[in-house]
């Protein structure tokens, strides 16, 4: 039977330990988990089947079995994942700043693990081994609750991460997995603020919503993403299509890929049967896109209002046509995920405008919305992408794994 | 009646105008605000003493009817208190960091408003003003829930607020309050997530408890403070027992009092003889120590379990004699708040594994655990003291009330 509250406790006790190891040794446990990924390729393949196996008796569709899957070259990317956490800088024992007060105390904020960390996600198997190196190079325990479609798959690979842990002479609590798929637990699971410092969620709106619902612990809500690009009348015609066909096109079915579209009025007639010619997909619109559109001889069918608050994930794109920038401000407010959030202008004012009142975790000018990603932005690792606004917000890297303690050094120092 | 989800999306709207004023714009109303708590004075201190008498016949004690009392003087302090704030350096607009990235995207963290504050308070009115300036100088708006025994006073307050902001042009819901007492209302104004990006309560232990039972809004929690000093054996004795008497009697009442002194074993018959004839303060000792305290003839009981999860806010002083370093750290792991935690000692070695080893906001070495002060530390201002690990910790400055977001800029970059 799964005892959450030991399972803290043993996460707690843990976590004391991996905070005070120093880069190196983190480094050589994280060397050892990709060794032994890689050496144990068989048992963890054999596992995965099972998973799959499973998978297919219940009808799950082809996508997500292929997420499921993991094969021999599937599993050394993963290993060198990990190889490439222990290339990362390691943010812990950082001092952010310091400043002698005028009692003479000398006073410094060095940056810390946050603690334990517990993640809950949903199918892919790689989203393990990734969580459990990211916290350890940051030196955060980490309990992970994955879907229950993976669990024979995360239970070998939490046991290979736990043996290359014990090589390592680490506590195994390090990284401890809850495998057993009882609902009832994620509810346990999200109660325990006396021993979890921070969870993070890893899948669609429902799972956010869970969290932040029934979770006492702090929680980062993030990575849903219904994303605007806003097409003011001074743009560049034929390069804002270049913007529009990447932000939709280049992996859509991620969180930083453009839902909606929104062209000001005065440029509508002109530019939306060009963006036709050149974007082939199917168009979501309002009543004067919509005829426009049609007149374009483009694949269109009327928005809903609920289209408008969904991620397509796939080349289906909402098309708005709104009077000027303040009622494409509005839009977004209303209707945005406070993901990413674009502006297409020559008009320098107006993108100052747009970056001002538009309230998101990123904001581009003249830019795609598929930026907003860890690596593009020279983060190293994407841990999650936060689109709340307390302790990170947008793509979180290492540094989102850490807190900081306030470090105060006198001579018998007293408060006057 | 009470209508929350109209003044969250008041509160909401205004924060989007709030976000966009100046510095000089905000300071400006804060500057109307302190004039009209001063013009205002007759009406504020009439509705102060309806609380007063309500207070009295409840049969309230005294202290607390002080805390609750308005005086001319103490008016004219919580005025001079927002000009205080008029005079502190605003974050809001700072450029955190920024780079450019390959594919020649400028990117950088623009610090904005974190948007709309929640804060649930006890006792004291000066906090509605204290509050409702930290907020508008970083441009969030703010919703008060302030204790009902405070009800009178917090409305004329906000009401003279609200009238100074509508002088200076801004939205009244800038500023707003639930003056109806009904606790219902707290669970609700918990759940307003969809309006309120963060709740900040200040009170005691419960207070803290229902906000993280019961949020579905970040919660900051803080303020509560077991903090203890482990004086260890190399320490000079004398210098210690200043440093103690500081810590414990500077001003008992508040979160940053020592609350229990762990002494160590091999100098507990020398030192705590002379820190009874120094601290002659009401003791709760383990068995080791009462046999020394009594021998001392210090006034001292034996401590309870209940006693060191205790918060005194008085004189009292739990003491406890330890082994070595590595019992006083695992005491303070288990007893611990996360607040504010020190180490007496001459031996440079054991500071050090006592500043890595402590989890807690502020740790020191050779000096009081009173030091833990937005004031003290420089910041200006202290809006909560946080002990729990995200977003902040300990004392919590103007820079605790904003978020950041990205801001790309390109010439229609896309991502390769």
């Amino acid at each position: 039977m799964t005892n959450l509250t030991e399972m803290g406790k043993a996460a707690r006790l843990a976590a004391f330990e991996l905070s005070q190891l120093s880069t190196a040794e983190k480094n050589q446990a994280l060397q050892i988990i990709a060794e032994q990924l890689e050496e144990q390729q068989q048992r963890i393949l054999a596992e995965n089947q099972k998973d799959i196996e499973q998978a297919k008796l219940n009808g799950i569709n082809e996508a997500i079995i292929d997420r499921l899957l993991l094969t021999p070259e599937r599993l050394k990317g993963i290993a060198n994942d990990v190889r490439h956490v222990i290339s990362l800088a390691d943010p812990v024992s950082e001092i952010i700043d310091g400043r002698t007060l005028d009692s003479g105390l000398k006073l410094e904020r060095l940056r810390v693990p946050v603690g334990v960390i517990g993640t809950i996600y949903e199918a892919r198997p790689n989203v393990t081994i990734d969580v459990a190196s990211l916290c350890l190079k940051t030196g955060n325990a980490v309990i992970l609750r994955g879907g229950k479609e993976t669990q024979h798959s995360n239970k070998i690979l939490v046991d290979v991460v736990q043996t290359a842990l014990a090589k390592a002479g680490l506590p195994k609590a390090a990284v401890q997995a809850i495998t057993d798929p009882d609902r009832n637990l994620v509810m346990e699971f999200l109660k325990l603020d006396r021993y979890i410092d921070m969870i993070i969620p890893r899948g669609g709106a429902g799972l956010h919503e869970l969290c932040k619902q029934h979770s006492t612990i702090p929680v980062i809500v993030g990575g849903i993403g219904v994303c605007h690009t806003f097409v003011e009348q001074s743009a560049d015609q034929n390069r804002a299509i270049s913007v529009i066909v990447n932000a939709k096109t280049q992996r859509p079915s991620t969180c930083n890929t453009l839902e909606t579209l929104l062209v000001q009025e005065s440029i509508a007639d002109s530019f939306l049967p060009k963006l036709a010619a050149q974007l082939p997909v199917k168009y979501f619109a309002d009543s004067t896109a919509l005829a426009i559109l049609q007149r374009a001889n483009a694949c269109v069918e009327p928005v809903t209002e609920d289209a408008l608050r969904k991620e397509w994930l796939c080349t289906n794109l909402n098309v708005l046509v709104v009077k000027d920038i303040q009622a494409a401000v509005e839009h977004i407010r209303e209707y945005g995920t406070q993901h990413s959030e674009a502006i297409l202008t020559e008009n320098q004012g107006l993108a100052r405008q747009f970056v001002a009142q538009v309230d998101a975790a990123s904001v581009y000018v003249n830019a795609s919305t598929r930026f907003t990603d860890g690596g593009q932005f020279g983060l190293g690792a994407e841990v999650a992408v936060s689109t709340q606004k307390l302790h990170a917000r947008g793509p979180m890297g290492l540094e989102a794994l850490t807190t900081y303690k306030w470090v105060g050094t006198g001579d018998y120092t007293v408060r006057a």
